[in-house]
């Protein structure tokens, strides 16, 4: 078994590289030394965290759990290297069967071409600690770089290599714009469950459309409404609020605790635009007739939900329907739930116009 | 970590199913009483392997180990039951760090609704044997499904699951047609790396939108033009050859062994359309400039065999420019290299109008 495992990596292993380097040769630098973006709060237990540290024993411990994967962080920094690596350590070394491990826990490098965010290439994992070569064989001009932290574990390091003679430095653009950020509150599918790779989540995606930085306050099973991370969300000054949390509530906490999840926003931020978003139309309700009700009824609550709040005088509110957010060929997920890179871009696309709209209307 | 990964599967699951029935109620049959299709040989060693066991100790142990993997194959079958199930042991536990599970080692079911193939939900593997629940709580209406089996992995044991009281039987409908298979040779993303699930692989998404079998001859690492694999190949009774081999080859191996490897396939099947695929455009190439240099080199050295072949009188000889079959965007792949569900989906879509017209010419 070990044997056939050895040998799948091998002959999976393309025969079209050049000359590798050796990533001993590199000199590595702490990514704590550069710009993290996409962060929510500077007040976290340890750097790479998406929740602050006085909620630690306040919110449920999935939550505080969840919140120490790194999804929607990324590192930002410049550098005229001809190679780039990485040597980091995750701290669950997490595996699950319908993700890849390079999406639950590897990095993702982007680099800003022409002003727009292009693939570079994936940092794919080892295991707990991983070194590896990113990209080689580049020209080695200067450039400003972007590296997405794992979906769904958390990092105890992580160190960038370049080749010793190279420099590397903070960013000098500042793309995606840090200013008043979009903040999503959701589920495993908001904290980037299953794409292939970081950058594909669907925050990400928006992030790079956009060009607004993205905070990801996705919790896997976990995007119950819970109101300290209302409160918490209301203290960023956010340029819109996305709540897509209804795949992870019953209708019953709908009823329950919706309302008073939107007045605790509210009340710091009353005239920051803020949209429900449905839950998606999950493809096998097409043949799973429990699992099409269930949407049917959530969605209809979150209509009645809506429409009260926009009843207490709420301008702000808005509503986004589920038709076609993934697609219509059933084909956007790998699990009939979970979306692929396939279902995340188009639900990027569907999103992009709408909350593109919503930031101008709050600049 | 062990707690930290049984944390992430429960908090992974989105809590909106409903009351599920246990897989030990279930009824299960061997799949091996109902119809399989897209296999191009039928004197295999075993019921799931993809070349003639008379191939054993003659093509290169690389080859002859991954033609044990189940790339391609699938089940067909009929069933009113309102679940299925799957029990089903792999040969090699396969894992690899830019890949689900489920694509290497899962199951994919389809069925045919108004006309079409749709997606049901697929079978996540637990490990070497998994019981899995694919699909609950439907009509119970009598319908034909296709039942995809592991890409990267190999098949000791397959049984189907339905409730008791269900009949389960072979198809009525010969969807996807089995006359004339297209037959594709080629590597590691032939083979279906890195689709999220089997269905989505570009051979299998093409059966699909082609109605028609195809023979999926990928071999991961080592589609190198080993002439017996021409040999195998020109015993099919093709409607279309397909030979997307260019990332395993080195243009040493295309000059040397690419004009023979047609000339096999021609002594049996002159007549048939043969396509001949450039290597995708890799993302990566755009800043990785040896592979940059690596591709252009090989596509150029393709065009170069291509004419060759159409001055030996082949007027059934066609090509395949590499241009925008994974999009433009660089974002298709999980690792530069192998293709997301995204990029497979638009090279299915690229190649889908060409293969059409080419089928045609063959009928």
């Amino acid at each position: 078994m070990k044997k056939l495992f050895i040998l799948m990596i091998i002959s999976l292993a393309i025969t079209i590289q050049g000359q590798a380097i050796s990533p001993d040769s590199l000199k590595y630098i702490n990514a704590s030394n550069f710009e993290i973006i996409n962060k929510g709060f500077t007040d976290t237990e340890n750097l790479y965290d998406r929740l602050p540290a006085n909620l630690n024993g306040k919110t449920r411990p999935p939550v505080w759990s969840l919140s120490k994967n790194c999804s929607g962080l990324a590192i930002r920094f410049r550098t005229n290297s001809s190679v780039i690596a990485a040597r980091w350590e995750v701290t669950g070394d997490v595996t699950m069967n319908h993700f890849t491990p390079t999406g639950i826990k590897g990095l993702d490098l982007y680099c800003l071409k022409n002003g727009k965010w292009q693939f570079v290439n994936s940092g794919r994992p080892a295991g707990k600690k991983t070194t590896a070569i990113i990209i080689d064989h580049m020209l080695g001009k200067d450039s400003e770089y972007m590296l997405y932290l794992p979906l769904y574990d958390g990092l105890v390091n992580l160190e960038i290599g370049v080749i010793p003679t190279a420099t590397i430095d903070n960013p000098i653009l500042n793309s995606p714009r840090k200013e008043k950020p979009v903040v999503f509150y959701g589920t495993s599918i908001t904290q980037g469950g299953c794409a292939s790779r970081a950058g594909m989540s669907y925050p990400n995606q928006l992030s790079r459309m956009l060009d607004r930085q993205i905070v990801n306050l996705g919790f896997s099973g976990n995007g119950q409404l819970d109101l300290e991370i209302a409160e918490a969300m209301a203290g960023i000054d956010a340029s819109c609020f996305v709540i897509d949390c209804l795949p992870n509530v019953s209708v019953k906490q709908m009823n329950e605790k919706y309302a008073d999840f939107l007045k605790i926003i509210r009340t710091k931020r009353p005239d920051v635009p803020i949209l429900l978003v449905e839950t998606i139309l999950f493809p096998h309700r097409n043949f799973d007739q429990s699992i099409y009700a269930l949407l049917q009824e959530k969605n209809s609550t979150l209509i009645k939900i809506f429409n009260d709040q926009k009843s207490t005088g709420d301008r702000k509110i808005f509503y986004q329907k589920a038709d076609q957010l993934i697609g219509t060929d059933g084909e956007g997920t790998v699990d009939g739930v979970h979306l692929t890179d396939l279902g995340f871009l188009r639900m990027s696309e569907k999103l992009y116009p709408v909350i593109s709209k919503l930031i101008k209307s709050n600049n």
